[in-house]
């Protein structure tokens, strides 16, 4: 294990192919920015240089690990999870790809399983799905609460969440708790005057974002705005959950409102597109989702030749996607998004950057983090070429081996 | 790192779900023989008991590990793949996914590079593949020749394949290489007399099976039948590549010349169907390849209500499948080709090993060999339920960890 922060200095050489995402630094001019047979040098858990092996700066201080030719990317950055939660629902996923019915699955499964949860059980389990993470190339995750829907459980969930990641999501408006549904239940305004009350007040602490899931049989655009704009003047910034089962207001509101990102993004309309191509909202899509419901893939071919910003994340979650695998997500984005390998690549990487406002991870050049993941493979095709293969070989976070 | 071989003994306990593949041991009657909180005691390499871990026999010489809840499986039995090559065709992959045309690529080119690296080149390549199975749960594996070609380069495939399995197969009539189809070449039938001649006999003292790809734009049925005809004379067992492209003759080849396993059957006449249900002919289904090429997925309900026996395997190759994840093809069968979890799991184990006609692996039941995945997972729906994510913890081969 080599520690590469606190004044160690350290040379990764040998690497076959560098992925810098830093176009300069491409001969081809991709976007990928390319190096070939290239070495980076890092200091302090930064990295201090990127270029062609044999220039590369060595003295007698520097730590030099050969990489053997394999191919080096910028860390993944995945900007959409759900991993605090309690509970198994794998029954439920089986009945469900297995045609039969099943009574006791759904969210309020897993919000009756998280709520029983202790602290230390949560805890073990963010602990295992970040070695997850990590062991497959992921440096930087966001998290979000939503299956608390309480205060109290809302707050445990980001403190939790904030314990092993700077991303958390404040996600009470992920959907209207059942004892607020029931027929004589309060309804869906008052808990929304619970979450952007109480709640919010609650959660922000521990929180940079707030999001909303505006969806039909979630939350109207009205109460999703009112959410969002409560988080928005709390100091948090704003994400949404949109367009997953069909077309609606989820993608307007968020370009309205300046989100970072608009996740699902599965049904679009030309208004849509276009209003993402007009501003600073990623449109993040979510390959997991589309998998593990057999549902429609979105079409990111029309996203990015409109000159939308794609992201891809995993939206790691028990119900509709878990898998935690951005190697997996981006194998799927080539098969069935129309996205090319380079682009697939990107998306995950820079593009998850930009969908979490991040300015020090998601490329590798002089100033930005030391997260990088190192692939058993000549180059980062093999992320679609070889699906399902654990081809991350080693993680590096912050300059230091993590997987 | 346990042993588990040479008299020595170990049980494995507190597993949360054992599939045992035996019908018998499920208390559901469910084909994969579930047992619940279970244990597997280990002697000589072969499975000497399994049941309830309450139940398991424990002496001062037993070694215990305790799983700590983790399913086990048996060892995916992989009965197809094509891991003897040189070359690397990630850049074709990328344009064909990309809609750009490549004009070097194809099976041409994997003949060139694997005609130029030296046995030693193969057999890292090999070794590292090999690594790479053992470490996604796989025990058992077939490896074919059929990227040499010529006389002297099957028979070195062969040997090398051999190196690292006892499930070999001649596959010289992978396809007419380049220099038979040639205008002036010698053609087709030239080639089949030399596969069926001396390159058979180079290659059969090294091989357990023979196989033909039985496709339009390969070999005909008159062709692909002196080859099967000819290796089964020759004492070896016979496999069929067929239907992969369309309908044609290949099920119906394979049925008769009672082979083991017909493999892709993407496209299959109702006749064919009828065929291998009243057969003792595997059909080996692989959906890394339809993955891989976009190309229709097969319908595995239609086998299965038919009463086919149906397998799973990777077709690991550098051309229309690169994949070498068993994990990944049950995904992908239970999202696309209509299979429940529980039929994906026991068709890449107990499926396989009948595709191989074994009889000590794809199952843990007394006497069986001690070949087995431990998922960090509480069941083996996590396997589709989590696609991409790495979850083989650990792997044991003959009753050691491998893995």
């Amino acid at each position: 294990m080599t520690d590469g922060g606190e004044g160690r200095r350290v040379l990764l050489t040998n690497v076959g192919e560098l992925v810098t995402n830093d176009p300069g630094a491409d001969r081809d001019g991709g976007p990928l920015g390319i190096v070939r047979d290239a070495a980076v040098a890092i200091e302090d858990g930064r990295v201090a240089w990127v270029g062609p092996a044999p220039d590369a700066p060595v003295d007698d201080d520097v730590e030099v690990v050969d990489l053997g030719g394999r191919a080096v990317i910028p860390g993944f950055v995945d900007s959409h999870t759900h991993l605090v939660f309690g509970g198994d629902r794998a029954e439920e996923f089986s009945a469900r790809m297995s045609g039969r019915a099943y009574e006791a699955g759904g969210i309020r499964s897993t919000v009756g399983a998280t709520r029983a949860a202790t602290d230390d059980e949560l805890r073990a389990r963010l602990a295992a799905f970040v070695a997850e993470l990590h062991r497959q190339g992921t440096t930087t995750f966001e998290v979000k609460t939503g299956y608390g829907l309480s205060v109290h459980d809302e707050a445990r969930l980001a403190r939790l969440a904030a314990e092993v990641t700077d991303e958390v999501t404040f996600l009470g408006a992920h959907v209207v708790p059942f004892e607020y549904r029931e027929p004589d239940g309060p309804g869906a305004d008052a808990y929304v005057d619970l979450v952007v009350g109480e709640m919010l007040e609650a959660c922000a602490p521990h929180s940079r974002w707030v999001d909303a899931f505006c969806e039909r049989g979630a939350f109207t655009e009205a109460q999703s705005r009112r959410v969002l704009e409560a988080g928005r003047a709390a100091g948090l910034g704003v994400r949404v959950h949109g367009n997953q089962l069909g077309e609606g207001p989820g993608v307007r509101l968020a370009v309205e409102l300046g989100a970072a990102s608009v996740d699902h993004c599965t049904y679009l309309s030309d208004e849509d597109v276009a209003a993402l191509a007009g501003s600073e909202t990623v449109a993040t899509l979510l390959p997991g989702v589309e998998f593990s419901t057999r549902q429609p893939y979105p079409d990111t071919r029309r996203l990015i030749d409109a000159g939308v910003t794609v992201a891809l994340a995993s939206d790691c979650n028990p119900g509709s996607s878990f898998t935690s695998s951005m190697p997996f997500c981006i194998a799927v984005a080539v098969r069935d998004m129309g996205m090319t390998p380079a682009e697939a690549v990107w998306a995950s990487t820079a593009g998850g950057a930009l969908a979490l406002r991040r300015s020090d991870v998601g490329a590798l050049r002089p100033g930005m983090r030391a997260d990088l993941a190192v692939l058993d493979a000549p180059s980062s095709i093999h992320l679609a070429y070889r699906p399902g293969v654990p081809i991350v070989a080693q993680t590096w976070k912050d300059g230091r081996r993590v997987a």
